[in-house]
């Protein structure tokens, strides 16, 4: 995607090969700051301090996180001290276990004195898979808006809200949920994107308002209490939301406030779809409400919010609550499978049921 | 209420009988400031700017408004043109169009050489009538909690969730919404409150986690996502909010996001009930969802966090997105009847019908 005009992946490696370069997404909207991976630690650093974020960069991260840490010292030890740490980083995100299960189960059937190059190669291809997973998502999702503007009659807009970011920032390019909104501009439909500030974090203010801005997509900013209201009074036509993980009954764990803007899209019949790539599907997990481990992070996140000083114009934040205040902070909830229209993936929209996924997906059978 | 072992209320005439003195809400929790209302439009500016908020305070606060201007000149001429500007300030709070009627209908029998005493007692009385209330509202209220007390075999603590802030602060004393809990700590039972943050404006980080620290009621602070993820894993017991407006068929407008949190209890079988005092009914608006006016507020709200600087420690504002962000601000919604449990006043508790309203308030036959 283009920033500033010029083309960007969220992650990619140097010119020569070796480091690996991310955007720091702890620093956007108001800076836009790159910094360089060296080793297996700042791999991990930048996914445990949420530079980088959204399963399928996470993902991307770890293998090149594998490829960093095999540079320092290419031994079975290492491939399997590297990998639990990078596996633990984050607990929700299934595709952090499984972008280091797939290194490993390749690195595997190879003698170790191979494994740099193979990882490298291998990390390399999982991001070029991500971008075209992502761009069909996007063609199938973009199918769905294009329904919908002709159940429109082709009169006003498309009005999509949306919670978090998972746009080109969560993947390496395109977005999940996203992407159908972008392929859909790219159509000539003319879609307004509500966006969820998604407190704690705001990844709906610092990203996903930032990304449409760059791209030129119509939208407002609101706060997550509103989507509501929003769709009780007709001004949602359609959610679609990304993914941290999908259980195999299509229940599905999402950022934080996602549960409650499908109890709203069922309570107004408004469609409410979740856009995933297949890595996202926790096959392991039978029902998701009951067995999805849902992060919880440091308190610190709801009692301060971070942003542009009014009075100094740098980057700061601001303690909303007295000081000594306790805070919970789930990062994550789940969405019941009930609640969800359909599940848009890189082979089609399947209804969110086991037999839906196993139809798109028959190889797990 | 105790603030630093001094007891307060949220507005109160000075000793000489006067000004009006107001706790500025816009700086809690960081500083306890309180100001002297000497003019009509000194009232007008707090109900405006909210330093005073809350539908019970914002009516007593019109009450006394209307004292201020008839001071400056008590005409006829010049009661309409005051009622109407206070009136005005905030469109969706019934108390206020309800405490200037009421005066207004008081002084309308009265030559207006007597309208200066008669509405300062008016106003001292709307006052104590709140008070006593709002104490009603909490007996009934913590009957409620002391019964899931006895349900939970008087095992744990009763988990109650409230948004936005329905405390002391919001009226003139003791609370609608948090009545109950202050009456039920007192009788004993160990209460636990999770605290919306509410935004955009805070009320639940800036008041009633400040408000409850006070009192010495255990609570923790969460964002307003986190509700359906608390509920879904048996976490909230109880749900009790307040209302700016009720409508005469049960609707409830409360604070936006209100609307999310009557979904994920009504999806979790979680009683979910609106503490109100009879002000707050509209009997002249037959459906809620359809026709109560929702004041929208600057977009400023949601583009600016207030907290204190981590960096300065002084007050300060952030903004949480990309300069020249368009956002959408709806200050409440509206809870449709039917996922509200009952309604809480000073009568008892009814349903949330206008059966069930009229059986407690039976003269509005």
């Amino acid at each position: 995607m283009l920033v500033n005009g010029q083309s960007f992946r969220s992650i990619w490696l140097d010119t020569e090969g070796v480091t690996v370069n991310i955007i720091d997404q702890t620093r956007l909207p108001h800076e836009f700051v790159v910094h360089s991976l060296a080793t297996v630690e700042d791999a991990i650093i930048a996914i445990t301090d949420m530079q980088v974020r959204g399963a399928p960069l996470i993902g991307a991260t770890a293998a090149y996180g594998i490829c960093l840490g095999l540079r320092e010292q290419c031994t079975q030890n290492q491939l399997e001290q590297i990998s639990r740490r990078l596996v633990s980083c984050r607990p929700t995100a299934i595709n952090l276990q499984w972008a280091v299960e797939r290194l490993n189960t390749l690195l595997d059937k190879h003698s170790p004195k191979d494994w740099l190059e193979l990882a490298y190669k291998e990390a390399a291809f999982l991001c070029e898979e991500d971008c075209e997973v992502n761009e069909a998502i996007g063609d199938h999702g973009a199918a769905i808006i294009a329904r919908l503007w002709e159940e429109k009659q082709q009169k006003g807009r498309v009005d999509i809200l949306t919670h978090c970011n998972a746009g080109w920032l969560a993947t390496v390019d395109w977005g999940t949920a996203l992407a159908p909104v972008y392929k859909a501009a790219q159509a000539g439909i003319p879609v307004h994107v509500w966006v969820d500030e998604t407190r704690p974090r705001n990844q709906g203010a610092h990203l996903t308002a930032w990304e449409l801005k760059a791209a030129g997509i119509d939208h407002h900013l609101v706060v997550d209490n509103a989507g509501g209201h929003l769709m009780q009074n007709g001004m949602v036509d359609l959610c679609i939301v990304g993914t941290d993980r999908t259980a195999a009954n299509g229940d599905v764990c999402n950022k934080i406030g996602t549960y409650l803007k499908a109890l709203a899209a069922a309570d107004n019949t408004i469609p409410f779809y979740v856009a995933l790539p297949g890595s996202t599907i926790d096959w392991s997990t039978g029902n998701g409400v009951k067995n999805i481990p849902i992060e919880e992070r440091d308190a610190e996140e709801v009692l301060f919010v971070q942003g542009r000083s009014a009075t100094t114009g740098i980057i700061d934040r601001v303690e909303i609550a007295q000081q000594g205040t306790r805070a919970y902070n789930p990062a994550f909830d789940v969405t019941p499978a009930h609640l969800v229209t359909g599940l848009i993936t890189e082979r089609g929209v399947a209804e969110a049921t086991r037999e839906g996924l196993l139809s798109l997906y028959p190889e797990k059978k």
